[in-house]
């Protein structure tokens, strides 16, 4: 069928052949069908939805768009985690080296910060040194010797989804669960993955609000990794504050080597842990749950995951020694404090209004293009359900410049709200779909 | 609101201001709002529609976008006519000199056929040397001083509708009821008209296949005149066979003529007679449908009406007296003639069929560039109800080129179907909407 036809069927809500779902990404990726027909396609889309077998054609031809890693003579199941992105989402710093301790290969590509959420490549670039441009060549010999390597996405992945994702963003079709769920796993697979976990946030900070949108995507996700041959499990987890007590670069590696060393909040450990328990599964390292938490308990105790850390780190050009010795990473000249609006209990935290402050002090970024400060951010003193007196601090502010601390600290005392009483808690982790 | 801004709240449902609309349009028309936003907005209108006020708005917007021609100060209302196409549907030719002999100015820019429904340009350069590429100036001289003048699109006018139908073309977002509305009433605003009467035909050979869509259509149209100040009246007509005996562009101006002289079809008389009635009245030269039938009598009766075509054709560069004397219009080298499948009534002919083989005979185009033969087409000697015996003419022939005749005679044998007794009769006039 021709384009034409292709976006009057879609628009008549029929479902497309796998042979012209793969011509007309082939044909956009070549330029040869223009943004126009594109944008009207991914707007019908957006309306009437892609079947299973549509989304699994849709992806596997972004996925071969451009270049698929094949690490199959790496030993072991490759396996890898996505999250849709949270506030003080440091996940993949301790659970990269956790799982590659526990005998897990993770080949692992990861984004930049944008908005309110920040990148996991932004976090490790604030250890001296750490570089993330790897080439192919020794992307895979680090995951072959090391067990895990962590860079950024290159341009010969899923060209494809590059140039779709761009038209997305102009054309109000961001937020469409099968555009979303392709992109991921087109981009996923391209890393020579053999399954994955995703790590779906629900809450205020996140990108599913609710938990019904969180489980449609995550299930979407699934059923993708089910048409191309990819086992996926997904955890939705809790995002209706941020995770841990750090949001900024370098405080969020402090935190994460704090984790490998036993001694993090435990929220943070307890996502962490979940996520990696189920890549150890997935990769054939432990049986079950419980005995993947043995493992990882094992490896944390016996510092092996730190140590792994400190491999992945010098691999990646990175002063190892900044790991243990925390003193080297890039400090703020100074500190203050936000006091409580109120006494009580804090009963909420917008997540997504802190992440926004944190772009308003430099951590995070507006646009692509902006420049950010690896060193400043906050350290949540308080966390929800937590006593607070009036006046006694909640946030510490680390900052290098003054000129917007003040908007800082209004969106921070904003962000807290303060009850009478502690509300009831939410599991962590709220429902594992696979 | 930005751009992207304005596609989501239209996505999402939600009514767009005035002033939005027209900086969208305006931006497109000018080339800084992109073809991949626009064609994401028209499908998200596709979808969620426009309400009243806004398609007002984006009618106005179109009408802006180019010359609006003022013919204020030439005396009376000015009324036009705008079918939605049919085959055999030579109706312009007819009401526009039956209005203006009765005094209603007729300031009518028409198109070209495409596809399986003719042009009434077309039909009109069928006459040797008439030209439908007249100055602004001419126009409205002649609609000052003939009262009626029949000129082509020009590229001043609604040029943002050129450039939206021509995208619209190739993202599958033509048959959308808000669009087509807003692109006709645009085109037909800048003319300069007080008032229309719209024909939107229904039935298997016309755009709208249902009374119910036929009425959307007419309904929105009517709409659209009322936020812009203009009257719009609508009938619905009846396009289960083609009006007339004659499809082609010579024999179709041959049975204009010979309403003008009292002597045409019933169907063709009728619904000429029923549109120029109600531009009478919209122009305020009738004071009801039974008065304006009586001065349209009168005005055939009389010659006037006759008088008139010549003396437009003479303006516009034709021969005058290829009017009277139709030996001066083009004529086929040869006839043949097709006939009946078998004995009996004949009980349906397929509009779009007798179309589509008039455009393999040469008559209309396959594309916008496609030359045409204004001499070929058919005479239908056998219309619905008629009874007919087996091998008996159906259909005769006209035509220059015999090497696609025999798919030309197939598809008119197929188009017609023939039953043991006649069907019954629906109305030529299915509605009347204002």
């Amino acid at each position: 069928m021709r384009p034409y036809e292709l976006i009057k069927a879609k628009r008549e809500g029929r479902a497309l052949a796998q042979a012209d779902i793969r011509s007309f990404l082939d044909g956009y990726t070549r330029g040869e069908i223009p943004d126009y027909q594109m944008s009207a396609m991914l707007m019908a889309i957006f309306f009437k939805g892609l079947t299973g077998e549509e989304l699994g054609a849709w992806t596997q031809a972004m996925l071969n768009s451009g270049e698929v890693l094949d690490l199959s003579d790496i030993p072991g199941l490759k396996v890898d985690k996505h999250s849709t992105g949270g506030v003080g989402d440091k996940v993949s710093l301790s659970l990269a080296p956790l799982a590659a301790a526990c005998g897990v290969p993770v080949p692992m590509i990861s984004g930049r910060g944008l908005g309110h959420t920040g990148g996991t490549l932004d976090k490790l670039e604030s250890i001296p040194g750490f570089r993330v441009d790897l080439t192919v060549a020794d992307y895979r010999k680090m995951v072959r010797e090391v067990g895990a390597c962590l860079i950024g996405q290159t341009a010969t992945l899923a060209p494809a989804d590059k140039k779709l994702y761009a038209l997305r963003d102009v054309t109000a079709t961001v937020d469409c669960i099968p555009l979303i769920a392709s992109s991921i796993m087109s981009k996923k697979l391209a890393e020579g993955i053999d399954a994955l976990v995703l790590d779906v946030k629900v809450g205020s900070g996140a990108f599913m609000k609710t938990q019904e949108d969180a489980r449609v995507l995550a299930t979407t996700m699934i059923e993708i990794g089910r048409h191309v041959g990819r086992k996926v499990t997904a955890l939705l987890t809790n995002m209706e504050q941020p995770l841990g007590t750090t949001v900024g670069n370098a405080l969020e590696v402090d935190e994460a080597v704090a984790m490998l060393e036993g001694h993090a909040p435990a929220d943070y450990t307890e996502v962490t842990l979940a996520l990696t328990a189920e890549m150890l599964v997935l990769g054939k390292k432990a049986k079950d749950e419980a005995h993947a938490r043995s493992l990882l308990q094992e490896a944390i105790q016996s510092g092996a995951a730190v140590r792994k850390l400190e491999e992945i780190v010098k691999w990646q050009g990175g002063d190892p020694r900044a790991v243990r010795d925390r003193t080297r990473l890039p400090k703020a000249k100074a500190v203050t404090e936000v006091a409580a609006p109120a006494a009580g209990f804090v009963t909420a935290i917008d997540s997504e209004a802190v992440g926004l402050a944190s772009v308003a002090l430099g951590a995070g970024r507006e646009r692509t293009d902006s420049l950010i400060d690896p060193a400043v951010g906050f350290t949540l003193l308080k966390k929800v359900g937590d006593p607070v007196g009036a006046g006694e601090p909640i946030v510490r502010i680390h900052y290098n410049d003054d000129a917007r601390l003040a908007d800082v600290s209004r969106r921070l005392q904003a962000a807290y709200q303060v009850g009478p009483s502690a509300p009831s808690t939410r599991p962590l982790v709220l429902e594992r779909l696979e």
